[in-house]
């Protein structure tokens, strides 16, 4: 484990800040584009983010999804409306085409990466990728989710897939979950490492009752009593956290590693991010925050992490959705400041 | 003239409204779909509009943006911080690909289509289609913007060639616009056609001073006193609209009577839409509203048209730009409800 422990700190050293030093000069350049100052609105400064992200300015060629999924023992107390066996069967159907996330990535040209981060069963077919260290976490009403051990190997295999994908080409990376029970998990982690209570970070999830809201709320408080240091982010992803989420952490230490741009999806996503930047602050200045999502605790929990999304669109599904739908804003807003012409060009300036 | 009119009243009366009585069945077979209910948010209500519109479930192949552009008199008058010889500037850089709008359309697959709706010189270039009836409009400081004859041969320009280009398989017509004046056109319209104040509609436009936004105020104030009967759509267009507001227009009303969407860009393309709404109500059930412009009264305009608009980031280019930004939205909506699958099929009904 030491061993483990050592490889993530090295990890984490490897992510530098963004160089803010630059923001004036990137800023400069998108005012001098051919258009009313400040015309593009959000997309200028998502568009100048990015620029600092990598250090330069640039065109979004190849982003790719990657989506996380894995069970969650806690789904056997009943905190969500499907059964736990439906997280292979959304996966299969990630397989078949026939999910929303398949509708998205195709009409955004997004590839789609299916990954098995920790299924009770794999499912066998050709583009599910498995990087998964242990099948289905504990139920944490009980026990410890994973051990330390699952919970470093699983940051350390998201890590290692992302830091692949990118070595090959991805320039942005798209990150999206599946795994009933996970709205439970990520709302522990959000009153884990917030100072909201946790009433404010649970909500009804795919659909539950007003009761079975009560009882999440009841079985995180008590969850949440087991952990010796609530501010530690590897103990509370330990305790409460999900295999899919211990993945996408590892996800967003390679994306920032390496400059490249990472999309959060929604709040199970956004629970993932608070414990990375957590783990590592660096984080932060390589994340982009998709969509406000339906479920109570994202607003919050977006202002904890100082995050403006891009889209408010009602949703609440996962499975990357609002990264995916808010890839085109993204493209377009690095297209802008590569491509545009300058006032100066045009005898305007 | 009457000839022309009588054309109007033709083009006009093919305007089928949207066939509500369907919305149950279509709201029904999106609630079969393999996810939770309601989860895809504001995209179920609009892949159940898109459905409504057309009459059938399917995706959107053909995505076109039609840009718009034409000079104001007005502009004389200084109502905007860019000389009126920007508009012919920036019909150039859309042709040469520096523009905003051509880094949307690049990013999110969306044809763009360059249209000389009247511009006091005409730009040489293979990609621009001049449809062009008048050379700019006339100063309406003083006198009417243009006469009774070219507002509505202005109208059945752009219904012709949005006809013509759904003939050739367009499925989704997006509007986009450049003048320079064009803002302080569209406050006139807006100013003319519901109750708010002529102060609540004029805002900064591109960028103009307190004082020049007092002097538009006055400007339209006077103008607006010209007109007889202030609730005649064709009056107001012709006393103080613009060539490009007449052909999207007529954009409009081609577009609803082939039961084509068509997306609304900004505050300028919103004024247009008031007017084509107020000529023919039934229009509004085909058109969908792109994003809220930072423009002062569009947020006002949008309530009149009772539109909750896709997008909210801040920008107020025109262009068309938010129209091609809000394009795969409307495609990942109409693809879900298309292509995903049941929860029947899972057996999860």
């Amino acid at each position: 484990m030491a061993g483990s422990q050592l490889i993530l700190h090295t990890l984490m050293c490897n992510v530098q800040p963004v160089d803010g030093s630059r923001r004036g000069e990137f800023e400069a350049e998108m005012n001098r584009k051919v258009k009313p100052l400040g015309s593009l609105g959000q997309l200028e400064s998502l568009a100048i983010d990015l620029a600092l992200m990598s250090g330069r300015t640039g065109v979004i060629n190849h982003a790719e999804l990657f989506l996380f999924a894995a069970d969650h023992g806690v789904a056997q107390t009943g905190v969500s409306i499907a059964p736990q066996a439906v997280t292979a069967m959304m996966v299969e159907q990630f397989t078949r085409g026939t999910a929303a996330i398949n509708s998205v990535c195709t009409t955004t040209n997004t590839p789609l990466n299916i990954i098995d981060a920790g299924l009770l069963n794999t499912v066998n077919h050709v583009s599910v990728i498995d990087t998964a260290v242990a099948r289905g976490t504990q139920n944490f009403q009980h026990e410890p989710a994973m051990s330390e051990a699952v919970a470093l190997s699983s940051i350390l295999a998201g890590f290692k897939l992302i830091e692949h994908h990118i070595s090959k080409g991805c320039d942005c990376v798209l990150l999206g979950e599946m795994g009933i029970g996970n709205t439970t998990s990520a709302a522990a982690i959000m009153a884990a490492l917030t100072s909201f209570y946790t009433s404010e970070c649970v909500g009804h999830g795919t659909g539950v009752s007003d009761e079975v809201v009560e009882l999440k709320v009841e079985l995180i408080s008590k969850a949440l009593l087991r952990i010796d240091d609530i501010s530690d982010p590897l103990q509370v992803l330990q305790e409460v956290g999900g295999l899919e989420i211990a993945q996408m952490v590892g996800a967003m230490l390679a994306s920032a590693s390496l400059k490249t741009p990472v999309v959060i999806d929604g709040f199970i996503c956004s629970a993932a991010a608070l414990l990375a930047v957590t783990i590592e602050p660096n984080v932060r200045g390589y994340l982009i925050f998709a969509h406000l999502s339906d479920e109570r605790g994202h607003e919050k929990m977006l202002s904890e992490l100082h995050a403006k999304p891009l889209l408010k669109l009602g949703m609440k599904l996962g499975e990357g959705t609002g990264a995916a739908l808010a890839v085109p804003l993204i493209r377009s807003a690095a297209a802008c400041l590569a491509h545009m012409g300058t006032l100066e060009q045009v005898g305007l300036a």
